[in-house]
């Protein structure tokens, strides 16, 4: 089923519903090797996101993956508030079973820090929550910021304003000097923001193709994410659907093509009114090298296509 | 010395020094017919911007472009203050003769409304300064929206901080309102921001040679310039030189392919601590149609190579 040309990916997520469908995603693109499963602090605790992961998993029949949890807060200043829910068990309240596969032994820092340096050159680390992890990791073992092969992460938003205030992007609002550090640290990395995210939408057309399949994993796919739908009615109206913020991130993992970038160098406003925002670094921005890419554009028609292809695929084989 | 192929251009600006150049840069183009120069509340109040325009098309010999005089004020809220000098002339105190052209008698709303009139779909409106008379003409005279042919203004930052505070540039400072009602009304409109004006930079290697021609005009402006260096050495040491915002502006209007741009729908933020802010617009993120350009990469050495040959050749032969 493995192919030596896989991309081979750290998964560092908070599910969270959007983060659980990036897992699945991930899990079911033949085009990827999950070599860990990492969780942080961010939409919900860490204890918990560690959970949510292992139980997809569990759905999945890929306990072979490891999980490992990670910080159970911000590097800096105290755990904000998220204004947004996720339902009781972060899962739309699907309730799946109580994971029996045990979590890894190691912190999610070793994990990442382990993997990156086994497989030097070759780690895609896919983050889809606060960035706690990555930059905790990036401090600890400063050598891996040559040895990773990228990142790319969903967060922030330079073309359009934030979904927790003018600024804020909920993922960088959890801890803005980690992703602060990540963007100065010069590591290869692709921004996936709400510049792009919001343009992929989700409704409930597509949602019953999936309750319509009547399997477990269908229906669990269709609750969640009609549960997030029904928050985007509340939030953004206007837009119709629900944006599938961490699988877009996925799928560029998997295809870069599907969005067009910037090269620049970002930076994080950590004090001030703007505290959160992601912006071009000024003292940076006549350095010809560009650390960063960040999507501006994506190709709507075809990442749905590759989304649907690939979750339906699931949601109709799995009991 | 004019052909058929002329872009034709009304440049609407607040002199102003680098407002200044723009003028020089503009009338020295051979690609360019400038039909009126109309002056805005801006860099200094706007009898002396008009003034200040005068002075540089009597020093060029080109008293046959008409000036106008336009808003005293931007069209919502008072008046901010101009934190950044351009000397007590706003020319770097050159003090360049007083004007015995008298201004046109048409006030430069309804030159702008006039000209665009005259030329449907041939206008391009050169902005340079605050949004002020542009909005009020188009407020006026909303048919023209469909006659302009395009706008191209030097303002704002989507990709970079601001320049007056951390979301604000100094032109959209001066009338946000104005600005927003631009950007929403869907004239075709090419921004031309910080992100790529602080790319342009001059440095006191370029003003030297202007110098060393021992002419007046090189004199007007190697001083204009190195009085604008040297504000920037105070606000902006990490440059290393001075921005050259609206004679790039200018530069994209002859040549549009001296930039690279964004297709999007802007907004200006008009409320609350991001005041002034030129940011994506959520609520048409994913309309088709988009109605705005942003440059968000430039070719330096080219821009340099056109502005250093179009002013030099000016300095080298004026008196």
């Amino acid at each position: 089923e493995r192919y030596e040309s896989m991309k081979k990916i750290i998964l560092d997520c908070d599910p969270g519903m959007d983060d659980s469908m990036a897992i699945v995603m991930a899990v079911k693109s033949p085009e990827v090797d999950v070599k860990a499963i990492t969780t942080v602090n961010g939409n919900y605790p860490v204890d918990i996101t560690a959970l949510n992961a292992l139980k997809v998993l569990e759905m999945l029949g890929r306990t072979d993956i490891p999980v490992a949890k990670g910080m159970p807060e911000p590097m800096f200043r105290e755990k904000p508030k998220d204004p947004f829910t996720h339902g009781k068990d972060g899962q739309a309240e699907n309730f799946l079973p109580d994971p029996v596969t045990p979590l890894s032994e190691k912190h999610a820092i070793d994990m990442i820090i382990d993997v990156v340096k086994e497989n030097p050159g070759e780690i895609y680390i896919l983050s889809t929550g606060p960035m706690s992890n990555i930059a905790m990791a990036m401090k600890k073992a400063p050598e891996i910021k040559d040895e990773i092969g990228q990142i790319v992460l969903m967060g922030g938003a330079l073309t359009v304003p934030g979904n927790c205030n003018a600024c804020m992007e909920a993922n960088i609002s959890q801890d803005p000097e980690a992703a602060d550090y990540l963007f100065r640290s010069g590591a290869p990395t692709t921004m996936i923001g709400l510049d792009v995210t919001l343009q992929t939408l989700l409704t409930y057309k597509e949602t019953q193709q999936w309750r319509d399949l009547g399997t477990k994993a269908g229906k669990f796919l269709a609750d969640m994410t009609d549960f997030y739908i029904k928050a985007y009615e509340t939030t953004s109206p206007h837009l119709g659907g629900c944006g599938l913020h961490d699988p877009l991130a996925v799928g560029v993992a998997v295809d870069p093509t599907l969005v067009t970038t910037l090269d620049i160098n970002m930076k994080v406003d950590v004090e001030g009114p703007t505290r959160g925002r992601t912006i071009g670094d000024e003292t940076r921005l006549n350095d010809p090298a560009k650390t960063m890419k960040v999507a501006v554009g994506v190709d709507v028609p075809r990442f749905l296509n590759e989304f649907m292809t690939r979750i339906s695929g699931l949601a109709a084989k799995a009991e």
